[in-house]
């Protein structure tokens, strides 16, 4: 059956993309290095006629199916398990934007478009695409955007893939094509089923295209290096940000002291915002049709004292060195050694609460922890890796206690209403550990929503539920 | 056993929360009186509990049920089928705002909170809760409000009722509860399920609470009142000033000539806003924390001759005069007469080519037909309404030729890439009709939902599916 199935597929979609043995091998590991599994094979469709016909071949044999894009999940979402059995569906091929309609500020584009490849068709329409991954632009697909939901630095103002998303074309898992692709702002005739698709990992179906929005190309930025007394501080100066700029505000991330010296040890050409170091960083963003420093700047001095010191960039060259320094903290990481990451969100209101609860529990309970904390403060969305300083001592640590540690990190975020994965998906990571934090009935709902829509569960087993 | 129940009703929220017979009629009428159903019993419960424990009752004894918020749904959603045997679940007891949490923009409140109330309690913390359904806010509760997905004017800007829901909490089917009141701006760990539950009009489980985004309260409004050339002109005009002035464009609504003349027909204290007449108005609002009148008049300066006229409110007085033109309409058109009434959406791009295509096939087909054409033009959104201008002509003209009309205008729609509901639903009005329309496949995997979540049929049978 098998051997079977890779003829087939190789009729379907020729037989130089249908990959096996050692050339799938690559295609079998995950981007963190983290789950390495094997796959019966890895087939690329060029459409979406190709891709129904494919899952119809693995449908009438009950072969498995682990949909992929751009390969970037930090989940192992988009990776085969272990056995060799399953059949990795690379979408890569299917990458034509099939239609940009500036007028009404949409775009639609296929599964396999790099997510690069979309900022620069919106430039060329004078639109912007605010889909905020810039590190892995280059590299993730708009069809794992989608099936992650992905966020980034831009949710506060624009929101996530879901709501960037008008509509879908979804291969069905007996390989009927549904089209939801529609390009409208209103639509109530009945269940938005895109939604079900979106965030879903593949579980449920294979996103093959989307009618995404577009949006004004802002004319004006303005960017504040911010360090601030406190976490309590800086959520308050959140939402007195958000009260003096309004819906201008398009970026508010908050980065502690540890994240930047891991940045100047292992990244070059990079520098202190000011002359002293503080305990605290905020990088805010202002993007609008006009011009607006001045309300950037009145907001913050109008704050009060827990604003120790800011700068508003005097152009875009420092911006983007403070930017740098943002942008680099997970490779700096990397380049320090492994840690155990958290990518947690909690109400707004609640973060400096979730940062002084999580870490007085770690420190309490391992001395000399180290604790990297930064990440999208306006939505609540904090990444909260630990580690310990000695590279040794840091591989035991990890290998006896991650376990411990993401248990007491989850604690924290569950005492506070908040999610264990924020922004990254579930993946093989944390299927187990979602078990414990959601609502037994929610879950029970989730499976009856994949045992209606994949009776014979073959779309992504071994990763979400 | 209808009697038994409603004894056991009774025992749950007390004798005097149930109604029969004539107390109960007034909840058996649809707010168009278009539908008159008849119930077994209204019954409203005041808590969550309650709810769940009358869904229990229900369902032991395979009774339907109708829930109902401020019964103002347009297409016959939230009243019972004649048979008598249904029980409308009236949420309106449930009106308490659980929560407000400024710093996180969010505020958590019951389903029977009317959305009038909701305005002022955002107000009283400063916030803004933009879902602009002005005219029937005293009226219509936010349960409803999210079981429709309602819109209104503010969808430009701040999206529809379910971009404005970051959680929810709903009795299920058999009685169960699901709490999905999550206030965070990310959670990716699995399938979105409130997405579900959001205008699938109370057919897979009755909203009782919901957590709600705030904003930031605009501090200063700019308001235009523009006579335009042309449809196809306001369709590129829109696209100009979203470029121009970004997401500060809150609305952008089109008038065509004859509403005004009904307006000032039927409504007092009602002024041209010009000296000469025209044969289309746009108002377009912007809204900002900082004065941005000059933003919208360089706006409208700079997109040329096909601006015929235009005028920047100078005050509040005369931009409320001119919305007053706006908001009247639909009144407007209710003292003149019985239309046959459509609520429709296209692509922004397309609003001109449907409004020509469906006047010209209408005309065509009927001659001396009255057409009123107005709305969330922003949003591709039309409503669209067709009479006959003598009251005699005009009942006899409904009784025959609403289907033909119907069909005329829904296959322009259609050949549009369009909705035949844009921000009303489908209730019983347009439950069959969507079948005409709708992908196959999508209504069979929205009977696949339902048949998942409510197998036994007993949530608002007879709408929407």
């Amino acid at each position: 059956m098998p051997s079977d199935f890779i003829q087939a597929a190789a009729a379907v979609v020729g037989s130089e993309a249908v990959l096996t043995g050692a050339a799938a091998k690559p295609y079998c590991m995950d981007w963190r290095g983290r789950y390495s599994g094997d796959a019966l094979a890895v087939v690329f469709p060029s459409s979406t006629l190709q891709v129904s016909e494919i899952v119809r071949l693995c449908a009438a044999r009950q072969i498995a199916i682990v949909p992929q894009g751009g390969n970037t999940s930090l989940c192992g979402a988009s990776v085969p398990l272990p056995q060799g059995t399953q059949v990795v569906l690379n979408l890569s091929r299917m990458n034509q934007i099939r239609a940009i309609d500036a007028i009404n500020y949409t775009m639609t584009v296929e599964a396999g478009c790099k997510l690069a490849a979309l900022y620069e068709a919106a430039e060329k329409t004078n639109r912007l695409f605010p889909l905020g991954l810039t590190a892995i632009a280059p590299h993730c697909e708009i069809g794992g955007n989608l099936s992650t939901n992905a966020g980034g630095i831009g949710v506060l103002r624009y929101g996530s893939a879901r709501d960037l998303a008008l509509g879908l074309e979804v291969v069905l898992p007996d390989g009927r094509i549904w089209n939801g692709l529609r390009s409208l702002r209103k639509d109530n005739t009945g269940y938005d089923l895109k939604h079900l698709f979106i965030g879903a990992e593949g579980t449920l179906g294979i996103i093959t295209a989307a009618v995404l929005k577009l949006f004004p190309r802002p004319q004006s930025t303005a960017t504040a290096c911010v360090a601030i007394a406190s976490p309590e501080a800086a959520v308050r100066l959140l939402a007195y940000i958000r009260a003096t700029c309004g819906q201008a505000l398009s970026g508010f991330e908050i980065i502690s002291r540890n994240c930047l010296d891991l940045v100047f040890k292992h990244i070059e050409d990079t520098q202190e915002p000011f002359k002293r170091p503080y305990e605290w960083y905020l990088l805010i963003k202002i993007d609008d049709i006009q011009q607006n420093d001045d309300a950037l700047r009145n907001g913050l001095l109008g704050f009060g004292g827990e604003v120790l010191a800011f700068s508003i960039a005097s152009d875009t060259r420092q911006a983007e060195n403070w930017w740098k320094l943002r942008k680099n903290i997970s490779e700096a990481q990397k380049r320090e050694g492994v840690s155990i990451k958290h990518d947690i969100a909690v109400p707004v209101s609640r973060v400096a609460e979730f940062i002084a609860l999580a870490s007085n529990a770690l420190r309490g309970r391992f001395a000399g922890i180290r604790i990297v904390a930064f990440g999208h403060m306006g939505d609540g969305n904090i990444h909260y890796n630990a580690s310990m300083p000695e590279a040794a001592q840091n591989s035991s640590f990890i290998e006896q206690y991650e376990h411990e540690v993401n248990r007491i990190v989850y604690d924290v975020v569950a005492k506070l209403g908040g999610s264990i994965s924020a922004e990254h998906g579930l993946g093989q990571l944390k299927r187990c550990a979602i078990r414990d934090y959601k609502d037994p009935l929610e879950l029970e709902l989730m499976r009856t929503i994949k045992q209606a829509l994949d009776p014979n569960g073959l779309m992504n087993p071994g990763k979400v539920i």
